[in-house]
């Protein structure tokens, strides 16, 4: 199930990077197979990544029109990456990425909500401007390579913590070892990603190993630069943003969740723990 | 539930705003709790706003230090705000907001990883330069808002749909009279939330009432910059990014969920369907 989640979270990372090339950049569809394709000789080589330069030239009948722009845009699931989201939750654990890639397939089933809502909601032109194409495009795949490393990090944390809470003993090194051998998330990610457990068999995060720390600290101007651009121009960057907000609220010792803290006591008397002392505690707000 | 939905996602919201504030503009929490007061008599004037102004300026014990700052900032949680998101993806109803501060509360409750991760992974200084204080103010009261529309969008599309699914015959219009005669969601913005049930009773988004469509065209600029600087300065914006993206992605004609189901038919065989034919097909995608 959760190799499933992360496969999600990789292909709607993969489809908002399409978009971004396609409506934001203005790119053919020859071009992005191009980008893709190059993409697919480093270190984003992936099963995911291949197969979707693949489809992209796929031609259509006799008039040779590509195939792609004639599959409806609307996703279908068999539950699998939902069920990740929702046990994720279950388990408190925050898997971002994965939740925003299951979001986006509900919207995008929305196909008639969203035709009429276009005529009604007018937003900016989704073309990107300022730097350049070949700029932007470096970008964006440093924001990818990112999100992916962000998403196995939710995927993997999620198994350490159902393998803690269920007594599965799972060996998370063995894990990416099997994927790597043969899967839809194969990539060549996983060989850090094997090293990393293999190295640090307790690591809390796979963001806190060195070499993916490493990554991460490289790229992550790319990915927010990207990811704000998308966001700018009304380009839907759902899982990258979601990506971005991981990586942050992961490396943030402090969270502004103590405001959360004081509302629900305020309203619920629900209680707080405080920084300065043990046990839970309860303030009357409304004073007399 | 879907109140208490509708009421983790405005509570994030918030807790997002008070960061920006804090961390991103370096305000004080006198000057955090002014700023609050003052949006507390515009439409953003609700029972949470005005809580949050008065959490504010609470001070604890003798050396009347702020109270808010001894408080842990992890989140608890009872689990409705859980349950709704759960149920939305049940549903198929996208509600990102909603499931971005939930993941944020599991998120925050990470204390000892996130004091670890600070040490390991560097960011930007989440400071805010450029533009003047006063215009990104405004700028996130607007931005605040439209996230707020988006989060009741949300929930409201889920009793919609949950009614269709299960029959249970809800007038969404005496829904907002309730919420807005008490309840912890209740704000001024119920009174239009309830007047476009009223007058449309088959609304099928809020954001697509004249109205609130309106409102949300003169800020939405403002919500994406707001949150273009949050991610481009480290700080996370989870759920105002959520809600970009849910604004986006619905009024998009076109998504590149076309790539997901040309993904999901070659490594799986799941078919998909066709913009110019009925049915469901399948292609055989590796030409031999």
């Amino acid at each position: 199930m959760v190799h499933n989640g992360i496969e999600y979270g990789y292909m709607e990372l993969i489809a908002e990077a399409y978009d971004f090339l396609r409506r934001g950049l203005g790119l053919g569809l020859r071009q992005v197979e191009q980008v893709f394709k190059a993409w697919n000789r480093s270190e984003l080589e992936s099963y995911l990544m291949d197969i979707t330069a693949r489809i992209l030239t796929r031609t259509d009948g006799k008039a040779g029109e590509p195939l792609i722009d004639q599959i409806l845009d609307a996703a279908r699931q068999k539950g699998t990456g939902k069920w990740t989201s929702q046990d994720a939750m279950e388990l408190q654990v925050p898997t971002p990425t994965i939740d925003a890639a299951v979001m986006m397939r509900n919207l995008s089933a929305y196909k008639e909500a969203r035709r009429e809502a276009a005529g009604q909601l007018d937003g900016p032109r989704a073309e990107l401007s300022g730097s350049s194409h070949g700029r932007q495009i470096r970008q964006l795949k440093d924001a990818l390579y990112s999100g992916l490393i962000l998403t196995f990090a939710q995927g993997m944390d999620l198994l350490r913590k159902a393998s803690q809470r269920y007594g599965y003993g799972l060996d998370l090194a063995e894990v990416a070892r099997i994927w790597r051998g043969g899967c839809i998330i194969r990539a060549s990610l996983l060989e850090d990603i094997h090293a990393a457990y293999h190295g640090t068999p307790g690591l809390e995060n796979l963001m806190l190993h060195p070499k993916l720390a490493q990554e991460l600290e490289n790229r992550q101007q790319a990915l927010r630069s990207a990811a704000a651009a998308a966001l700018q121009n009304g380009i839907p960057f759902a899982a990258f943003a979601a990506s971005v907000a991981y990586f942050d609220g992961y490396r943030s010792t402090w969270l502004p969740a103590d405001l959360i803290q004081a509302q629900r006591d305020y309203f619920g008397s629900h209680r707080y723990e405080r920084v300065d002392a043990e046990g839970t505690f309860h303030t009357q707000w409304i004073e007399h």
